[in-house]
């Protein structure tokens, strides 16, 4: 439809049909009668009875093909307007064929995998007919005590950003124009904005920042997906600085549309307008509508609140009908660039033979076994015990062992049925008489299950008595050569509401793992979770660990691939594991203080440090060890004074000197040694990946350019600043070999 | 002398004796002949060599009557402009009699009291010739790791106002006149601003809030210093979004100056001028140099930057140097305030009697013991077990047992051979045979000791093995009728650099507490801490529990007095004790979310709480308990809308239903129902103290004005906003068995 066309369309709206186009509901709201309707789900909501629900213009998580056709269908035929309905979907980390948890995926940092896996998932959903996806989530995380942390990409911006770019170029594609082809559908980045930073890492808790964090860590996620064409933006549950994000006119209209130049469409999260009244903010529903319109919120999410007050408080004033015309605009706009004024079942209705379909076809879980291969993290490896041999007898035990549920809690659509657990993916390398299993412990201790309330049904039924389990265990154990504990949380101790404030491994698993490291057997730990877990503890009394996540449909196999060495492990953390519950939030790039903790000084008193911890995290940032190792010499480094049109080129050579074949991914950090605001004592600014052959060198090149060194100055601007940096490369934050300077001169000097 | 003849000073001096003025060092530089101060201190501060000593401003620590007179005398002999010196010195709650600690002393909520104290520090201050004291500490503090929250108000604005304003009267006097008065001496309120909000808890390290909280929350406590007239001004070490406060050009000018009109001295903290060099934000001595003097720092604290760099840095520059002169003149106006170009001695060479000094006298010692009962909280007191019966058999164990090193670390001039420690106080209630008495654990573990680094030699030496002492304490507990453990962590666990990220008791001692609690006997707990520990494991095992802060000189006698009923507690917290550490940050004033956690639900997944903790804390802010009861009514309300003239009275009745004599404070929070910005979910607006003997009833009075409903709205105006406001009134943040709501009506219209 050209855009004549649609403004047509538009203007020959009523007040009301436009307000549908406005208002996102659930399928149950088009089943059954109009009675049936009326008294249940409309009753339900609080809508007013005489809600016209073929209005509407959206519905939220109805995901199957048949009852896309029928929804669809049905209201085309009812609806005055016959403005096709738009379907959306949490579809997070696939839709069927699941991959890694997104946190898992960006450990990675392997974004034409991520990319890959995006576009996957989105044609599932295409085959299926969602047509917008509530992904990526790109907000930043430095507290693992909050549950969503799973879903994000962890901790730093740079990867954030490419995270974003990454998974919106999967989702909708690259094309340089408005519609979504074939196979893609729209993304939607979230959440408006720095819902990662909730006090004490309480989900929905309230975010305090300053305007330079925000612009300088928090916003460039958001930008980048902006900036890769992303179709939507979802705001966020949290207040920020005090105000609900939901009903930010600063936020949404002064920073996302105008600065940040976003003119897609803005959804609310679910029941966000509503939640205006218990935020405090609005109070009551009119006034909530007024405030979210006024803000920049098109569509309502899962409330009944434009639809009930929108008509009464824009009622004649002129401001408010151009904004919900501007909204409405947006929204049909989103429509026709998924192209459903021409066919509104997006080829749904086309015949395709049930054999055709690519959901969980063997392309799909190739995808999503690879990237659970280099999203996991090998934290520990001593002598080399791993990989094992195949000749070794193992003993693989724990609620793990054999556990399917390790999709994370946002796979909506995934089947544990399609699961392939650890067991499965070992007998993929060794007889089953060269592995003995046994759960070893419950999951979880009863108190835990009790706390998670409806998920309780979820979790698997304890039938055996924990004692009996642990004499299993210890004896498996002791006739093995190697044991694997395949250890974690539970999925529904991560995920939206999964906060927690001692985020470790469940007891009776601590207590199986205390007892089985008594055995003094070679001891491989595998921990499945949803963030990183406080592992000093399991760390100390483990040999080999490895991070696993929640791996997705292909997670057995990939790790299986791992511990036998078909795979090398590759990937380095996106988040920092802290030693303790009490140094969180600790992250890699923090501020310089006036009273740096110098290892030379001991324990000085005045220095900035704790006295009963290091400051150091178990595990830092970008850490994450290989099968073989790699050495790193600075070939050249072209200028040790730049400027803007003279970029520092630097050439490393790598060389793997172990015995396996490997990935290295190289990282490249900075540190503004002086500037008018304090820098981090060190920030990703660029990274690269090298695959090398035992033995094998090769050469890795980096280019340092001024964009890189711009930060947000105390006038919010966006500049570089002359002065001395510092360069480190290596193989985590904290490792980096190579170390050199430069100066960035001011713009007018050239050398 | 007069304004006029300050200026005539101020333009004879040349700009190296300006320069001079700005400069404190330490007493040692004017120890020896020029030749010992050049190789020794100068060198040692790298000051240059030429520098003048006798052009110096201001001494720092320097604390005895002799030593100050001889200082001086040597100054105004050598100095050329013979201006005489300023003393200051960290006289925090107390100089020989030692108050407890200001964590403690605000837990009294009597700032009667806390003035009178603040007034004896003052006074043992002018008797030994100090002019300037670094308190009080008004940073706000949400995070018990910080060791240096034993210095704060807590956690709550209102208390810090108070506080401010008390400390201020205390030291300075209430004289509306610049002057300050014999017996009185200049405070300096710290550390501006926001020091006590660092990332994580570690001392020193970044502080990141929003310009709202940090107008709503944070600054208001300094407002109300200046407002009473405080002299000087301390910077803060860290950095406030990312500028180091001591470089701070809109916090210290644009802020304090411009907006909050404080016109003294603005002192940094100990080397935080030099510091802006390791934050990175000064390149050099020079740049720290211009940077702090244009943020405003007059006088720089210890460090050669200032005394090096100041006179090339304004050279020519004429707005420097009127800056320069704009700081030397506050530095003499200073000095004429404590009318040292009358007396350089302020009285200190006028002979009086040894005998005559009030140093430790009994009116001082009587007023530490009458606070320090007043900041003990009483945590925990199952079927009244307390107050003890002088016919039970006592067993006193722990390592606090005998202790007097109980001052808390920033007591520079108390002694602990002043200091009345428990035994000594209960013995002072009983005969030596009610009570047994032995150390039961080491204080601290071997490890804990080796990180307190250099403080390890001021530690006691424990030269009886764990197990000896565990045998013998449980022998003595099995011999008692009631079981006093008295534990806590070491002063050098709190303070200055002394973060924690598990602040719970030590090990032996919460094994010894084990043990003991084993045995069934009554038990008592009096912890010791300068910070809430995290005591869920300690309350669960105890019968009553005590909360003892660091409580001074006369400590133990308090103490005593509390457990022997002679005194009836009266303290209530003025600071959360979280249940575990992954709580905090936890704080009664949080903001209201959009999905509050309503008991009613159950484990409802999508709120804002925790899967494996309650969000409560274990003990909530303005909780404590009392020998007796209190029942409330509400006697009158005078109107449920108010305006700003006509505010609303309210009558309360407080009747002692109990058997003991007792305080009770009466606490009126109130909650902002709808506002422009998301609101706490209750802030304390006032409180009263009752005193009610047994079966007494009383009358307490309150008004809410609109002065108390103002808060910083998006604009950073402080505004009220009409609307509904529901007021709760009670014994603690949590227990407010009084509530009602009212309307403040919009401005024109009165009822």
């Amino acid at each position: 439809m050209q855009n004549n066309q649609l403004l047509e369309k538009l203007g020959s709206l009523t007040v009301e049909e436009k307000i549908g186009q406005l208002v996102q509901l659930t399928g149950d709201f088009f089943e059954g009668d109009l009675d049936t309707v009326v008294t249940g789900p409309l009753k339900k909501l609080g809508l007013h009875q005489n809600y016209n629900v073929y209005n509407t213009g959206s519905i939220l998580n109805v995901t199957d093909r048949e009852k896309i056709i029928q929804l669809q269908t049905d209201y085309l035929e009812k609806s005055n307007h016959k403005i096709p309905l738009l379907f959306m979907a949490d579809i997070i980390y696939g839709y069927r064929t699941i991959f890694p948890i997104p946190l898992a995926q960006t450990c990675s940092w392997n974004f034409e995998s991520i990319e890959y896996a995006a576009s996957i998932a989105a044609r599932e959903c295409y085959e299926e007919g969602v047509h917008v996806t509530f992904a990526p989530m790109v907000d930043i995380v430095r507290d693992p005590r909050w549950g969503r942390v799973m879903e994000s990409s962890g901790e730093d911006t740079l990867l954030a950003k490419k995270y974003a770019e990454s998974m919106v170029h999967g989702i909708q594609g690259r094309q340089g124009e408005n519609s979504i082809p074939a196979d893609k559908i729209a993304a939607c980045v979230k959440h408006f904005a720095a819902y990662g930073a909730p006090v004490a890492g309480r989900e929905y808790n309230a975010v305090d920042m300053s305007e330079h964090m925000l612009r300088e860590y928090y916003l460039p996620g958001y930008q980048a997906a902006i900036d890769a064409g992303v179709k939507l933006v979802m705001t966020a549950f949290n207040t920020l600085n005090g105000i609900p994000a939901t009903g930010n006119e600063w936020l949404n209209r002064d920073l996302l549309r105008q600065e940040m130049k976003f003119d897609g469409v803005l959804i609310s999260d679910y029941a966000a307008v509503e939640e205006l009244i218990m935020h405090g903010y609005a109070e009551d529903e009119a006034a909530a509508a007024k405030l979210a319109l006024v803000a920049g919120v098109d569509i309502d999410m899962k409330t009944a609140v434009y639809a009930n007050q929108l008509e009464n408080v824009i009622n004649g004033n002129e401001e408010l009908q151009q904004l919900l015309d501007d909204a409405v605009y947006r929204v049909l706009k989103l429509k026709n660039d998924l192209g459903l004024f021409e066919d509104p079942f997006r080829g749904l209705k086309e015949s395709r033979p049930l054999l055709a379909t690519r959901i969980l076809s063997d392309e799909h879980k190739t995808a999503a076994r690879s990237l659970a291969e280099q999203s996991l993290v090998l934290l520990k490896n001593e002598q080399e015990l791993l990989p094992l041999s195949k000749q070794a007898k193992i003993a693989l035990i724990g609620p793990y062992a054999e556990e399917t549920s390790t999709l994370g809690m946002w796979a909506i659509k995934g089947d544990e049925r399609d699961t392939v657990n650890l067991k499965t993916g070992l007998l993929k390398h060794v007889d089953p008489e060269q592995i003995s299993v046994c759960r070893g412990s419950h999951l979880l201790p009863d108190y835990a299950r009790d706390a998670l309330g409806k998920y309780v049904d979820k979790l698997p039924v304890e039938t055996v008595d924990e004692d009996v389990l642990l004499q299993e265990a210890v004896r498996k154990a002791s006739e093995a050569d190697v044991v694997v504990l395949a250890l974690g949380e539970s999925i529904y101790q991560s995920g939206e509401g999964g906060s927690r404030t001692n985020p470790t491994l469940p007891e009776p698993q601590l207590k199986l793992l205390h007892e089985v490291s008594q055995l003094n057997k070679k001891l491989v730990v595998i921990v499945y979770s949803g963030r990183p877990l406080i592992l000093t503890e399991v760390a100390a009394q483990a040999d080999a660990l490895i991070q696993a996540w929640y791996p997705g449909t292909m997670g057995g196999e990939a790790l299986a691939n791992i511990l036998y060495g078909t795979a090398n492990p590759s990937g380095k953390l996106a988040m920092t594991f802290p030693r303790s519950v009490g140094q969180i939030p600790v992250y890699y790039n923090e501020l310089k203080t006036g009273r740096p903790n110098l290892p030379e000084n001991g324990f000085y008193r005045f220095a900035s440090r704790y006295i009963d911890e290091a400051n150091e995290p178990l595990y830092p940032f970008g850490y994450g060890k290989s099968y073989t190792t790699f050495d790193y010499s600075l070939l050249s480094v072209s200028r040790k004074e730049m400027s803007a049109d003279k970029p520092v080129d630097i050439e490393v050579s790598v060389t793997n000197t172990g015995k396996y074949d490997g990935k290295e991914t190289v990282q490249l950090y900075i540190r503004d040694q002086f500037a008018s605001v304090a820098r981090p004592i060190k920030m990703l600014a660029d990274f690269k990946q090298i695959f090398l052959r035992s033995g094998e060198t090769g050469t890795v090149q980096f280019s340092i350019s001024e964009d890189m060194l711009k930060f947000y100055g105390t006038s919010m601007k966006f500049e570089s600043e002359p002065g001395d940096f510092e360069v480190y490369i290596g193989t985590s934050s904290q490792e980096t070999p190579l170390t050199f300077n430069f100066a960035l001169r001011a713009g007018e000097h050239d050398e």
